[in-house]
């Protein structure tokens, strides 16, 4: 194996593929990342058996094949070497099968190869069932709902996010059985059927690399796996087992009130009456809907103290004496998660659970379970 | 107690005391602030017996006194409250002796004092013998110093900074036993008679809230105390017991020869050549000049690899076969401390202390010895 490449291109690949990089892992190979030349080509591969990862480098302009090859080079290793080289080309080769040779101005490198025979293999195959979409978007879907999911290992399906497509329609949800982010897109042409649970860490890994732009986005289903193909990138992940709860008879559609926020000023109030709670675990604020219109927010912490923020509303649709208590964090995080400058809150009932909307954010709810309080 | 403050000029002085609140420690009223109404000023106070910091506010534009007081407020709570406080001004009152109330905006606060009684005194007595310098200047020695002193409390004196001072000259030295760093600095006149040792965690602390400038800063020593007055704070610190090791003989005078380097390429040149031996605990590498002048700086780590630099330096005094090993952390922190944009390598043998200099870091020299390698 013999070629010189550029060496900003070559991290910025690093750097994809970095993300499917084991780090333990009962399968030490797979701490490597695999150099693979051949067809004009260099293709950079990792996994961690939940992602893999794969970038193809082909721009004659910065690249030069001497010679094919594969070797499976210490991953972490190997990207911090290419991220302290400052020379603008960087020359490989190898010898004795498992050395390699890096050659950049005046620093010259060797290193130990990992066995490229125990590494598995993978195959990152197309699918007949696959969904295109603008790269922009899927961020937008990803930041929205995977916050939502559950952390705990419990119940693994709720890790997830499920993703299902029918007609036009292809619907995103995400829970954690106290809490749920759904967004749903409509477009001009059938999706394909899809039913999959993807895991929530493996996408925002993909949120991670991807960027805000327009670049369509190829998502390829098959029953175990999603391949996502954008550039010259390949991320696969493997998808959860099992059934999705039925979440469709879940939100309410029928409200007591609806109340309109300038959404800073809420986030504001809420980080400072949950200010004490965040250091005991419940995090657990009340919210009181005053006669006069105001909203009162407070949480008492026994050892601390108490706080009470006043909010006035852009807007209420229905005043009436209404008491709510729930998860600061929950609310938080779903708020800051839209991108509407004023969002409403919409409750149903003191016990029951009120969903979230913005204006500027289509077809995204966001809902959340109160707690009882005394 | 009653008073109104500036809420930005409060959070800057929470900030500063803030870096002597105790976090874990066996007098709990030391998790607190002091805040102390008399004499038409605000005085608030922290420390965790190692350090206390005092800030003094009387500006009357910013501040309205209405009722003197003292309350211990606890200080986490108390800091993240002010930092999430959007209004300009800030509203305290006392109420039934150990409950605060803070008003500010649509914010009401009320938060469970500490036992005010179980507050240590702590005296910031002034001394007679008192250095005062360049705040700027006492940044830079305390930046070029405490990076040499040991982590390990099995030989507590050198966790600490030797500080002496005698006629024109004020010296300030630390250093683990593996390598030194020596600062002095000359003046006009002569200075008290000081020998002290000052914990370097305490100066790191210190360096953090002086700014970059030319105001003066006293230094007040007794036996066992050290206290520092800038602008509006004290900022006051125990001292280390014992006597500092004599290190005067310890700094060679005559090279074998002196080797000048462009600081920034020599940095990166190390740091590559140690890329691979900061995942093993030595970082050792080794240093060779060659007879064409050109210097290699080489590292070998059995399981990873090797690495080879080539230095072409801007001099060299005298060129011979040499060759030295060392800790390469050693000399990138040594390095790294210093302003020049050149800086100096001067050689005294190959199993002997080597030191390094640079024009633009005045009276400072950093030491390192060598290790024996095979």
């Amino acid at each position: 194996m013999k070629f010189v490449i550029n060496r900003d291109l070559l991290l910025l690949n690093l750097t994809y593929v970095s993300r499917a990089l084991s780090t333990k892992t009962p399968m030490p190979v797979l701490t490597g990342i695999k150099i693979e030349i051949h067809d004009n080509a260099v293709f950079l591969t990792a996994s961690n058996n939940e992602i893999s990862i794969q970038t193809v480098i082909r721009d004659k302009r910065l690249l030069k094949i001497e010679e094919d090859g594969l070797v499976v080079v210490p991953g972490k290793y190997f990207i911090e070497m290419i991220r302290k080289i400052e020379s603008k080309d960087v020359d490989f080769s190898t010898f004795e099968e498992n050395i390699v040779k890096i050659l950049a101005d005046r620093s010259n490198f060797t290193l130990n190869a990992l066995e490229k025979d125990n590494y598995p293999l993978i195959s990152f195959a197309d699918s007949d069932t696959v969904v295109t979409i603008d790269v922009g978007n899927l961020k937008s879907i990803i930041r929205k709902t995977t916050f939502a999911t559950s952390l705990s290992e419990t119940r693994v399906i709720l890790t997830g996010v499920s993703v299902m497509a029918e007609g036009r329609k292809l619907e995103v949800i995400a829970t954690d059985s106290f809490r749920l982010a759904k967004k749903y897109i409509i477009t001009d042409t059938d999706f394909p059927k899809i039913n999959a649970v993807i895991p929530s860490k493996s996408l925002d890994e993909l949120n991670r690399i991807i960027d805000e732009n327009e670049t369509p986005i190829e998502i390829h289903f098959t029953p175990s796996k999603a391949l996502f193909k954008y550039k010259n990138i390949l991320f696969q992940t493997r998808l959860i087992d099992g059934s999705f709860p039925n979440t469709s008879n879940l939100i309410p559609v029928d409200f007591l009130t609806s109340i309109k926020f300038n959404k800073n000023e809420l986030i504001s109030a809420i980080e400072r009456a949950s200010l004490f709670t965040t250091f005991d675990s419940s995090s657990i604020i009340k919210f009181t809907l005053n006669s006069d219109k105001t909203i009162e927010i407070a949480s008492t912490t026994n050892e601390i103290g108490a706080v009470k923020e006043e909010v006035v509303p852009l807007g209420c649709s229905n005043v009436l004496n209404f008491q709510i208590a729930f998860s600061s964090k929950y609310l938080l995080e779903a708020i800051r998660s839209m991108d509407s400058t004023e969002i409403s809150v919409h409750f149903t009932g003191e016990i029951k659970p009120f969903i979230i909307t913005g204006d500027y954010d289509i077809n995204l709810t966001q809902l959340i379970l109160p707690v009882r309080v005394s």
